[in-house]
């Protein structure tokens, strides 16, 4: 039996005494004890590989800060590296495949890979769970296939539009869809084979979904993600929240529609309005700038205040970041923040 | 007289027998005849110093294309280099900035430019003006107060979503702010005299206002463009359009009451939607994803096919891409599709 079940209770929309709080990248580079559990030898992926490490930096926030959920530690292009990649990370220029997919013959090959292939991440995810024990729950993620599409085309991170992955889809939308189909069947086995080993909810993250015209959006992410969804329930009830980067402006309305528990906001929504749009029908995660922990407590405290103001302590609110917490994060000023989250939404929920 | 007002008429609402056409960057690297005169000696604030090159660069997409619209070859740092920061652009590394605005003591000291440190800009309007005989209107520009203090800050562009641009706003709001009012000050002044100089129309691009959350946005961006418009309406009533790539998804109704008598969408906004949220309040102004000009016939065929369909043929729109032309575009491809709107609009809008 969990003990908190206040972020589950959230995500339902059931009444909670307080806003629950967990952080994308809770777990990073920002906290000097990831850092040190970093500099044991081995490349990034080694240590993603052993359930020890996984589990050991999975709770290192939590024994920091009275967060609501824990997120098993893990890197979106497993499934990526499963299907022959071949992922590795080089210091300043973030991931890279040795053998991206560029071609319809590359992706003509293509196939869902053995689940066995993954087994660590499952492995990791039960290594969480015990050493949890219970005290609040696990997350359990996976890429989006539109995010892990960019990822193999590109064969790394763009800091251009993914021209490569767009030239692809635009001029080959035959070759793209398949990609986009293969990565689907995948994720759905990968998310459903994370909730079996112990994973209270799971999470799909779009990074790069917002860099689609609308129409492209909803027919090459939002659909696949709903896909997911729809065959994740035909095995487990665990609720899944899907966070699209940048495509809520547009398309926040059909992501509510998508089967999905949870949507997850970046920070340039409005959470009023946001709310306002989807009603009751999904909890709204986030939303506050990641930047802003990187600045000072009275800045923190104002985007805290301004954030449970916009929220209207209505059920249904899961606090976090509009994005990952980066390196530059102030572990004192995060550690303000989920403080004011906690107790400003308490008091309003209150009253 | 001008010999073609398909744009104007557009901006204004007015009947048009075709959808008018310009590109954002159409004086651009894509084409080699820009590269050649590219080639001649001299830095490239050199040449936007010369109205000669302006004149001659400004007009070589106008010989290739029919395109309904001139926009005058300058550059959006023009404004804080006559402050004093001293741009230079580095092969690869695009613009820099020596000095950079950093601190309080820096802004405090900031003021107003004589605008008789940017007469090159003014007298490459006028030279654009003569040279373009009334063929098609002139486009004057200026980056959005928002935009130029990212850069100032920064020191440069960010791929980093300019952390010490955001650092300062988040924590020294009231210096932030001084600097977003002297360049509001300065970029009204600055459009003024482009349309005594012979500017049709005014243009104020807004690169980095999506970088903000919502309400950031309404009050560091979007309010200085709407106090900009008030200015140059107090001179002038040449039309002003506004462009905030990214930011449309959360305030397209506040840009429409903002004064602008157009608003520029990027690739990612639904034309239809857009159209439905602000009524006949403004033109829009959009928006094909850039990089399909980089793929295949067939691909710009189809994306031509969808934005005339959801434009839906009424008064008001003004065709452009979501965002400007890149290097790689393909000159062929940029003439199939100027082709296709002029020509799918002309039979829309006859039936």
């Amino acid at each position: 039996m969990l003990k908190n079940t206040t972020f589950l209770d959230a995500l339902a929309l059931r009444h909670t005494p307080y806003t629950p709080v967990w952080l994308m990248r809770q777990a990073g580079r920002y906290l000097p004890e990831y850092r040190a559990s970093r500099a044991k030898a081995g490349s990034f992926m080694d240590l993603v590989r052993s359930q020890d490490f996984c589990a050991e930096v999975t709770l290192q926030p939590l024994d920091r800060y009275p967060l609501d959920a824990a997120i098993v530690f893990s890197d979106i292009l497993t499934i990526p590296d499963a299907m022959g990649l071949e992922l590795s990370f080089t210091v300043g220029e973030g991931p890279r495949f040795a053998k991206p997919l560029r071609t319809e013959a590359d992706i003509a090959k293509l196939v869902v890979p053995p689940m066995d292939s993954l087994r660590y991440v499952f492995d990791a995810v039960s290594a969480c769970k015990r050493a949890l024990n219970d005290r609040v729950p696990l997350i359990g993620f996976s890429g989006a296939p539109f995010t892990l599409a960019c990822y193999c085309v590109e064969g790394g991170g763009s800091t251009e539009g993914y021209p490569l992955t767009k030239s692809m889809l635009y001029s080959a939308p035959q070759v793209f869809e398949r990609l986009i189909d293969v990565l689907t069947h995948t994720v759905a086995d990968y998310l459903i084979a994370q909730s079996r080993a112990g994973a209270d909810a799971l999470m799909i993250f779009d990074t790069w979904g917002g860099i689609l015209p609308a129409a492209q959006y909803r027919a090459l992410s939002l659909a696949p993600m709903a896909e997911i969804i729809r065959r994740v329930r035909e095995k487990t009830a665990t609720p899944i929240i899907i966070f699209s980067k940048g495509a809520a402006g547009h398309s926040l309305e059909q992501m509510a529609s998508s089967g999905a528990q949870g949507v997850g906001l970046d920070w340039t929504s409005d959470l009023a309005a946001a709310r306002a749009l989807v009603g009751k029908k999904v909890a709204l995660q986030g939303n506050i700038d990641p930047l802003i922990v990187t600045t000072t407590s009275a800045a923190v405290e104002a985007a805290a205040r301004a954030c449970i103001d916009e929220a209207g302590g209505l059920p249904g609110h899961l606090f976090n970041l509009g994005h990952g917490l980066t390196p530059q994060a102030k572990p004192e000023l995060v550690g303000e923040l989920i403080a004011h989250i906690q107790t400003l939404s308490r008091a309003k929920k209150s009253t």
